[in-house]
């Protein structure tokens, strides 16, 4: 990290901060300019460093230069991670669909929905069991109940089945269900949950949150690593702009950033990333032309009558004609 | 609400919106312009209902006309809420002055900073035995050792404290040492503790979320509200913005919308809202020209040795001098 | 419109409010609710009417209904806009691809560049002879002699040419020397611009404000077509997010949505949109994915030595592999 | 500025940039770390050189130092700018307050609301001749027959009077009639107009842009005083957010941080700063609280018959109130 020093600094202020510095085991390169002193300094930085030296006396401001992140960048790790998933895997090349309704909401729709996607090409299924509502009057999923329609949607179709947990007491019971656990956008700094999710042997499918930057969104990840879960796969939903017309915005440049700063696999929401059907398709597209690895809909057998979401849900039609599109660029793409 | 149809909708997808909404009891008003139908919904509106309509063929768009929230609004109760806090409250017209270090340290550095800010003129402590940190290697607090150092301060100064929590699993036990819980801004949508906090006989600070909106912060503290707890204390504490040159900007807005949409009080965090020391009796002066209920702000006897939050901690000296300025302008407000 | 009264609002509000809606030709429907009235006005709305009800006593707000642009919607014109730009055009369904330095530099350099963007594929060129600069003092551009050179490009290479304008008094200068004159980001608003550019017989590529919505980006189109230049392109390159690695964020949903909303031909600027070549190739792809009618590139003989925008610019060779891939992905699309 | 090479740079792309950098002038100082090489460069910096060496290869990122303006800065004048503006001054330790109906509609209800504020206690008037207005279809204001009631009302109440110019056409124009000249927060980059402005011989008063960063506002007050006119007003009109209940975020915040930053004066309009006449006061007094130079607000007869902004403007009673509030609170921190 650079320290630069107030224009006025003593050459007491510039002493002692070099002198903290050495004590934590920097390295201190001092250049003296002609209006400030700017002190180089080699070693482990944390927030808390940067914290630590922007509030010594003297001292301007304290800039970081390399990023905090480590077990998940690619200079730690060149190769990319490929993460299994029941027989599939998230981030061997080959595109993945991911597919069904917002909401599990009742036994009967889910199942039939889940083997229509099947049958139209998904190769994982989604649903909500418990739902993040921003109003308490709002439907907030069938908890349980909803996790056993899941473990049976999975049995009847052979795919395996992602499903969000929001608080860190339903983790063992959600990982006895189903095969990825997912990081709701909310909960991506829920530090606890984070470490909690570090600890079980399922991967992690952990959303961007609305306004996070991807560097905070990577550090999100690291916290899941660092724990002792490297099966992390990372999901682009859309970002929290100014834009009315859509619900949020799709952030497609995180697709090849994560790749060029990360080893790990990275997915695309559409759904979520727009609320509104009518770009889920031209938005999928694009993010296959970004290089993502898979993509993850939302798809209900009537969007209208849908507890949440409908208005971005695809009808299982639509859901086929653009499966047969997201495949046909997938081998032109490959063929390349 | 207002359902407004697309401009070719057919007279069949009018009526089959007109009969969904009166299957779900609203009155229908239809307004027939030269270009296009308007059908007025008058009953309740929740934000699922709105998507359920939003998903029906024909319908361009549905615009929600009241706002969401119920219990927290002037409308449901118009005198404030005046909330307890030890011998103290908090929206009864006197401001207070909450203040202490970020994170608990130390016993004997706790201790001390708190006798310190009481005898500067603090009317509350805060401290934080917990700490979300961005990074997983920064430090992340003392823990329950914290909440133990907490409550001998209390003991010792008389003053009430607050203090964060962050996993439900943690509530009894901070309950049984702080006085009021405090909901951090990152977990202001972290649905599932909000509602647990809502079952329990404690003040709670709920802190807006730096990417919330007014009326998704006031929807946190329905949840709180409506599972059963009204001692719902708000703290604007900046938000995300493009801005280098502070951590976040302090929307000062919100203090007197808070005021005309609800009845519960507000107080506004200057240290962690600007991220500078040197702004924070600034913007402490302005929140009280707003007319905020307290101000909270960081004090640390060595900002620069402090473990979190040093750049944005007041010195002891410099929290005296503040508080003094505060209290001038707060008697110069009451007898205007 | 939708007029919401307050609440509490008297017979005689509601009145003075339906009286006002009449006399300005408004069709009014008043519907009684148990907590409310509200007012449906069917009639042609601007913002200043908006504003002159909501300024009303006893009204709580007014909900505009329908968007506030016309002539560049889809409602008043069904058909695409099809750009004629010398001997192409934009919008016909090709891609067209448009690339250049970010500014002329020096003849020399610029006919060559100009030169061998053509031979990689590029149909149109583009480089600035005015540079808008945050800073006072960094390089302004060659100005006029910028556009003599921008002129001899043209008559060397065949292809059309497209150049900024910043300042009313430099349309007719600019008009006499390229094909497709440009509205910066920066001057997305400057209204007295945008209706001179209403009065040339050239084509207008505008360029979305890096904070604009959709929406603002379309009434800026409004001010130039209903001054008369119906002939006028869109350029999403990018808005400003919290996002540090990037410049700007890439909107690409802009690309389905002004399709859906608009007539008007829809290019993406991947260079200014991301700030990292690197991410240049992913985006433009990504883009044609999204189904842009073209895209529009920075190409510098030496990206390091470029006087502006070295680092989004690609070498050459890079721009000649990515022209390969995409004209690759264009036919397979075209196939489907 | 600091130069931060790649992991895996080779000796021979660090020679290239330090010789490159010393070519330019700059004094280099290597550092070299485990992992990576850091370049401190001590010289002068502009955004154009910062860019150029990050296209270098080898190159991670440039990280500049010392902020890019001069001449505003604190640095350069340690003394406060105070504007001299008819008869009185702005930033001389005196409140100004401007105040003033939105657009100039009349001759007879300006000269009316002109005499009305000046006894409620204004010191300038303000007043728009030209309207930038985000609809063309807006009322775009009276232009130079606004102008000539603008001078008229300035020689009835003795006020100086201040108004926007949008067009470098107009300013000599609008320079023989008023005081002050208005840059209005959507022409903040319009750096040609900015340019013109110093060539004059008048105060400009410099709105922030509705997304600009205090550096990049600061930035372009740069640009004015670079061109010759040191005397720059800057006026916090707030920034666009996420917000829905208003129509901007006041930043109020930028009032310390320009006063610490650079030795020019600043007001606030709490008017464009909310959208809502029920904000004005607090966030007038708010804005005193943080040691504003002035407020400016905007003040209409009969607000809901205004042509624009009616839903902001006070009416002359409660100006007066506001005034008078404003006044005990100045009193009240000058005598602290």
């Amino acid at each position: 990290m650079i320290i630069v020093m107030e224009r006025h600094a003593s050459p007491d202020q510039v002493f002692q901060v070099e002198e903290r510095l050495k004590e934590r085991g920097f390295q201190v390169h001092r250049s003296e300019g002609v209006e400030r002193i700017i002190i180089g300094a080699i070693g482990e930085r944390t927030p808390a460093i940067i914290e630590a030296f922007e509030s010594m006396t003297g001292v301007e401001k304290v800039v970081p230069i390399v990023q905090p992140f480590k077990l998940a960048s690619r200079e730690f790790q060149s190769g990319a991670t490929v993460v299994r998933v029941g027989e599939s895997s998230i981030g061997d090349g080959n595109l993945q669909i991911i597919a069904g309704p917002c909401a599990v909401e009742s036994r009967e729709k889910y199942l039939q929905v889940a083997q229509t996607v099947k049958e139209q090409g998904a190769t994982m299924l989604r649903g909500g069991a418990f739902k993040p509502r921003t109003s308490p009057y709002s439907f907030q999923g069938l908890e349980e109940e909803g996790l056993e329609i899941l473990a049976e949607a999975r049995a009847l179709t052979g795919l395996p089945v992602i499903t969000e947990v929001m608080d860190p007491r339903m983790i063992e019971t959600v990982s006895r269900y189903v095969d990825v656990l997912q990081v709701g956008a909310r909960n991506m700094q829920n530090f606890f949950l984070l470490r909690e999710l570090g600890k079980i042997d399922k991967p992690v499918l952990l959303k961007r949150g609305p306004s996070a930057t991807i560097e905070e969104w990577i550090m999100a990840a690291e916290y899941i690593i660092s724990s002792g879960n490297p099966r992390v796969i990372l999901c682009e939903r859309g970002i929290r702009t100014f834009e009315q017309y859509t619900r949020n915005t799709l952030d497609l440049s995180a697709v090849p950033l994560v790749k060029q700063l990360t080893h790990l696999p990275i997915i695309v929401d559409p759904s979520h990333g727009t609320g509104k059907w009518k770009l889920v398709e031209p938005m999928a597209m694009a993010a296959v032309g970004a290089g993502c690895d898979g993509v993850m809909v939302e798809v209900h057998q009537s969007p209208s009558e849908a507890l949440s979401d409908g208005p971005q849900s695809l009808t299982p039609d639509n859901f086929g004609k653009m499966v047969r599109r997201l495949r046909s660029m997938e081998r032109a793409l490959n063929s390349m």
